[in-house]
């Protein structure tokens, strides 16, 4: 089985780290093809930049699908393009957003979700609220950490992550949602940490992904999904 | 005051219907300037069509802004591309779908939609849901009748619509959104047959973004559409 | 165009403040008139004052129309009588509350109402639970500040206010529905000190309500709000 | 044990029906003691005899505590005036529109409920997802069969009611909640006839009055049923 | 008259005091019987106890139905097994956590429960969500006092769930739900101390079993609450 | 890796079926060990079986874990016992019912759910609502073949179920879930034949399980489904 993991920012140093935690969670068998585009922003940060790389999204999926991709993952946890993306594709695509509070919810009862960046924090409020998760969600915090600063161990990272954790069991969850796929490193040891499951939307999304295959499920092409006629525009806006 | 009228779709009939409609409904001393992109697609059908209008979109915001809009309105019912707008501009951003959802809620205790195409109904959906208008939406209807045939005396568009009304009707619905800015001709016709209010977009997301202008209210840039750190992009985009 | 902006309470000052903020919102062309009932409660503060004031509250509806009025606002911030008055007029009908959640929600992601009176608040959540607000609005907070002390310079009220919209902007909020028409006066310099929009519920009516006159829309009378056949009774009951 | 049971109304052969009933189903040593407003609408038929009645309505609350009642009861389904009512008096206030929804959903995992008119039907659909029953609810559904013409033998009341009850059987409900205090007289032979509960609102409000009577509960006096301040203007009114 | 009080767990003295609660709450001719399982949990802490107890409590419940018991109540707060109860009971079955929701709901714009385990308060959530209550329940408190605990005066008891009650009110509750039929003495003393309603599940559960019987309505039987094919199981599992 | 699949119920020739459909889902190096109880309902039709399905349940899931499962799947559509497998059970657990709406939503933007008995409509709806997935299925339908008949090619069960299906595409559904192991072996061909993605819920579950171990993801056990107390009382039960 061939997984198109694909980073929608044009940062390779993000897609080789999504590219490390999607293949250590892959089934025996199943080949991860890493991607990212060649144009759009280095970041996504809100919807403008959200909204400016799905173009260049939506090419890599066309060309994935080429190179026999059997599923693809966004690997943004804003789920960036995820309707454009199953329009496009002929095989199942899941976003890493959507992967985690699936599986969060699998094993919490509730959990909260840490993220990054304050202003993307709405955008995945909006997502938990379209994809049914509302209930199970007890809050999106943002930690204000840079992406990059992630890796940096003078950072302080792992402890700021922790302190929201903390806040969130709190509140009554007993699970988390890592809210960005550059935390991925940090997710076992926050789990033996605080003892409550520390879920990461890549690894998740990858084990979604082969299970749609196995069942041999692919996005509904009967309607808002359904194949575009305007193929050649892509083509245009490259 | 200025407000630009966008079309995200690179029609330029439609813009210039999407105008008048616009025209008839602005008070005094209020200027449409209507704008489409250069590229991108010729409509908007579905998720994919979606994605791919908004760079175009988002360059004639920027533009309208540089030549002194007031406020801007997005054409298009699927309210495309509203976020990441609304993070662009500095001045008020409105779609007229969620125009129209809101002048019906404020003259009909629940309404109906009523759009062209089915694989539109969804995204329309997820709107309300998202907006909070849940509650006050019995059913979107989706005609089928292709946009460029609504003009078309013979199409037969004016009876088709009245019976999904009368659907609508049937199911309590007390008023009715127009789901597409090429059945704005037909609004007040539809209104005297049915007996109930019948909304417009175009002309509901003018009188809001006059409100919003002369209330001094714009965008809020606290949050999830703060001004964008990489405009850059939208050029290389081009 | 005639508005009549109706204070429901018999306060003539603040009928007369009510006025002012309608009349510096409406566009070039708009008269506003304004009035008040000649019996009932001097304030609104809950639900028994609410239910007291729908009297004579209707009773100025229906001089207004024949006076001429082309559309109603009602400046009371528990939009009293909301339902009763849509059904007596046959132009439209707006409640300041409404007004400001729909303004409100048009250029923050999510907002917070700062209202006077904590037995108020329980009022305003259930308008907003019943309109579709509810995942819009981050939190009601009472000031307990009492009506006529918000002009005393002495009263702090500016200060408290503020206080509890910081309290909202950490919860999320984006933007504030000022939640009394005796905060006008505040709305701008409340809007400089935070930095995001705040919405004074007048003015956001007025705008509304030009913008249901110039589309032609007015309520719905095929259902719950179809004229009574009792009118009579309205004549009895002064 | 002495329960007051208002008919908001003025038309006193309603009363003495609505009396019946609550006697029927009070338990040994509760009196029932009815009342109705001297003025105010003959028939409550939407929001506007709704609103023109509260007046007269709160005046029989507080003359029926002066009177040594122990609890209060609104015998109307659209439960007008509940909050007012609940804000004056000292004794719990309980509606015969929400009494049916809780009894119902105690025997039926979903209802429907039959109402009269189809221009109260939204009335009643606010009320449900106002109080939480809406996931309860099928569907509300309106005979249009005249309040008076329900006593009519010749009306065939009977079965216009069962044709919709078995409607409400097809979507899902397990039973119904008869939505007219004029109904109360069908409730068995429904019951019997379909198979399925099918709750009375005045019955099930005397239960419930006397539950909270024995349990020592009243309503809370913290919040948005506080005590009015401004008793003198329900003395004007009349 | 006979109404039969089940508590689910194994433990007598628990049992004692619900029977000693359910008779201070009942009419005159109201039989209580009480009844408990001889196998099964001794507390019911968390969905593993609540689960183990149900086969007991259905024996029980048949028993009490050939005893001729004209109603059933299940003494948990977890409504354990009600689902399953319906089923086999040909009368109505109340649980005290619903009974208490409802009461409280009628008296309390919105309240808190203040329950004994944290484990438990999701399983009250879940309820609370389930039937319609979400939005009249302003949070769900554990105090963590082990149940034998609370009957002891040095436990503190009194106070530690005085202080959650402060806690419900300044987030905006307006009445309380003692979670727990242990708690059931309290009742009075905390409603007089805070001012507010304070709702004893097992009280209110009375009430509204002698309200249905009085009505005569009982547990549909068309739907979900069948009588089921297999009885014989249960025997086996005993 | 082991994965436990259990059927509820004590019918063998069930148990094989669902064995088959699991063991054809499974990943390379998954082994499926299938387990039944030895006492309790031979099939789960409504809440009365599903409660006494669960103490058997609880015995093979202890069962299993001690022969080395590292996961487990109840094998029911109604997720009978789920609360209380997650809590016995230092492994994942995993119910059908949720498996196949996780799944298909994750492919179809709306789906409908088609199973066998109308009293089991209720229960899957309660879940569906439980879980967050309401405004993502539109509809459950019963078709009420009995489970054995769904083998029986004369029982017509492909077209009755075929038919459901239509029924559910025409509200707009895009895909569809199948209520009832029992209908696995119907899946491949009513995808062929109607078009759009239709999930059994024994192969997602089992995807699913796989994802959670290989992803180092186990049921939280900080709060309701913490390890119970009791342990013991499994044991006096059988």
């Amino acid at each position: 089985m061939r997984i198109a993991v694909i980073n929608p920012n044009t940062t390779a140093s993000m897609t080789q780290r999504i590219a490390v935690a999607a293949r250590l969670a892959a089934a025996a068998g199943t080949d991860i093809i890493d991607r990212q585009p060649t144009v759009g922003p280095e970041a996504i940060e809100g919807p403008f930049d959200g909204a400016l790389s799905v173009p260049g999204l939506l090419r890599e999926i066309v060309a994935a699908e080429r190179d026999g991709a059997d599923a693809h993952i966004i690997a943004c946890f804003d789920d960036t393009g995820l309707d454009a993306a199953r329009a496009v594709a002929s095989k199942p695509v899941i976003g890493i957003g959507e992967a985690s509070f699936h599986a969060a919810s699998l094993v919490a009862h509730s959990f909260c979700v840490v993220t990054t960046l304050s202003r993307s924090a709405p955008v995945i409020e909006d997502n938990i609220h379209r994809y049914g998760f509302s209930t199970r969600c007890r809050r999106v915090f943002a930690t204000d950490i840079p992406v990059l600063e992630l890796e940096n161990p003078e950072s302080g990272a792992f402890e700021k992550i922790s302190s929201f954790i903390r806040q969130g069991l709190a509140l009554g969850a007993e699970g988390v949602a890592l809210g960005c796929a550059g935390m991925a490193a940090f997710a076992q040891d926050l789990q033996r940490t605080h003892g409550v499951p520390v879920v990461d939307g890549v690894s998740a999304a990858v084990g979604l992904a082969e299970t749609l295959v196995r069942c041999g499920l692919s996005t509904s092409k009967s309607g808002v999904w359904a194949t575009p006629a305007r193929f050649h525009v892509l083509e245009k806006l490259s």
